[in-house]
């Protein structure tokens, strides 16, 4: 466990920068020497999966993960066959792309019953994890903050995701660990070190308090109230020594230039992860 | 455990209909039948302590809780002495206004420092229930949902309000139950059952889809994704007999008619809780 991080651990999440399309975030993290990307689906097949994949070797620039696979629950039994199919997809694209993690948000539940949709995020990852398994991608389980409970994720808490992803005890199942969506957890230290092994992704960002946008109204490191670097020394001990992915969905700062917003997150990287 | 339940359990938290004043709800409860009634103390300041516990005894309408006390934590001895004096002052006005609950929204860290911020909570508690007791008054901490848990609680979970209220042994410190705080928590229906004989208050909305306002963007029962009859079934079954209150901060609803709020209010009780 260091006190300082340097910024070869490092990975810009694309979303971060929103405003720049595949290439010019693989370029943008190349001129800022960022070492590392997390990509995200829909950028990709916006710029062309083969084309990416290839702009990925030609510049070295690592790719940290590919968010995001999940969204398993659905009515029914052919919907969430639908998004199985999908997620087969996504191993196939993070192999391509050359990451062994992809990053699942687990969706949310049909209708009220939330367990159900629990069971149904259970039933799914039986299903994805041999083949994810033999396209050499792990799955990691992003537990979301519980606001999003009821749209996003019926996985809300890392203690949940650990769990589920213990049932499976496979190699290539683990969680992702996002300082925003756990930060606010009574026990999240002990947690931390319970998922010694599993974690499979770290990503940074703050809460600001007033939050000006429930879902895109994430903060820079430093502008908010996460300990982050506690937070960070935590997942070393546990460790975790992988890329942090710096994830920030912010509608102010997907206005600034995209140099100057990785600047700036090279700086607050350095300063409070 | 019953499945249905009638209007006698029915409180009005005041802040569901802000838009009226002390007198105006507890006329507008009398009016439509619902026997109790969840004091807020700004309310209650504003219309005068006297003329509300008269009004109150008057109409013979009962009195669930005071909202609220808490806001514990500050950045300076000085000023955590102030809060606490202030609770002191929230506990007479229950006692004055013939409520034996006080409901405790526990405040925010004065910094990063969320987990300096609960041992504030749990210093000022030991101070303050002594007083509480001595004057009838029982103290129910209120888990706040984790998206509040950086400006309104840094008690955020049923699990963490009852190990802290449990630290104290005594029959005048328990939570206060709020579903919209609780729904998401994995392991909700294990916590209420472990709350048997702690459970001084339950507390009904929704949770809408998209959420309108982080604050004031709650819902009416049956708009949103909350099992709440299930949940409700649940802390009957944990031993809880009393008023359950109705309390929705929300923007539209503040438009309405107070009457008219207060009878849709009734109705989607009998249906959804």
């Amino acid at each position: 466990m260091s006190t300082l991080i340097d910024l070869e651990r490092l990975s810009l999440n694309q979303m971060t920068t929103k405003q720049w399309n595949v290439r010019e975030a693989i370029e943008g993290c190349a001129r800022a020497g960022v070492p590392a990307i997390g990509l995200w689906r829909e950028k990709v097949a916006e710029f062309g999966l083969q084309a990416s994949a290839r702009l990925v070797r030609e510049t070295g620039i690592s790719v940290s993960s590919l968010c995001r696979g999940g969204w398993f629950p659905a009515a029914s039994a052919e919907a969430r066959q639908q998004r199985l199919e999908d997620n087969f997809r996504a191993v196939e694209e993070a192999a391509e792309l050359g990451t062994d993690v992809l990053v699942l948000v687990c969706g949310p539940a049909p209708d009220r019953d939330i367990a159900a949709g629990r069971a149904m995020v259970a039933g799914a990852l039986e299903q994805l994890l041999p083949y994810a398994a033999q396209h050499g991608v792990r799955l990691g389980i992003e537990p979301l903050h519980p606001m999003f409970a009821a749209d996003r994720s019926v996985i809300t808490m890392l203690d949940e995701a650990l769990r589920l992803a213990q049932r499976f005890a496979s190699p290539s199942l683990g969680v992702i660990i996002d300082v925003y969506h756990v930060w606010w957890d009574p026990d999240i230290y002990q947690r931390i070190a319970e998922a010694r092994g599993s974690i499979f992704g770290f990503h940074v960002s703050d809460w600001l308090v007033p939050t000006p946008d429930m879902l895109n109204g994430r903060g820079m490191m430093g502008d908010g109230a996460i300990e982050i670097r506690r937070l960070r020394q935590a997942v070393d001990l546990a460790g975790y020594h992988g890329p942090i992915e710096v994830e920030i969905f912010n509608n102010d700062l997907w206005q600034l230039p995209g140099d100057q917003l990785v600047k700036l997150m090279c700086e607050r990287f350095l300063e409070h992860v």
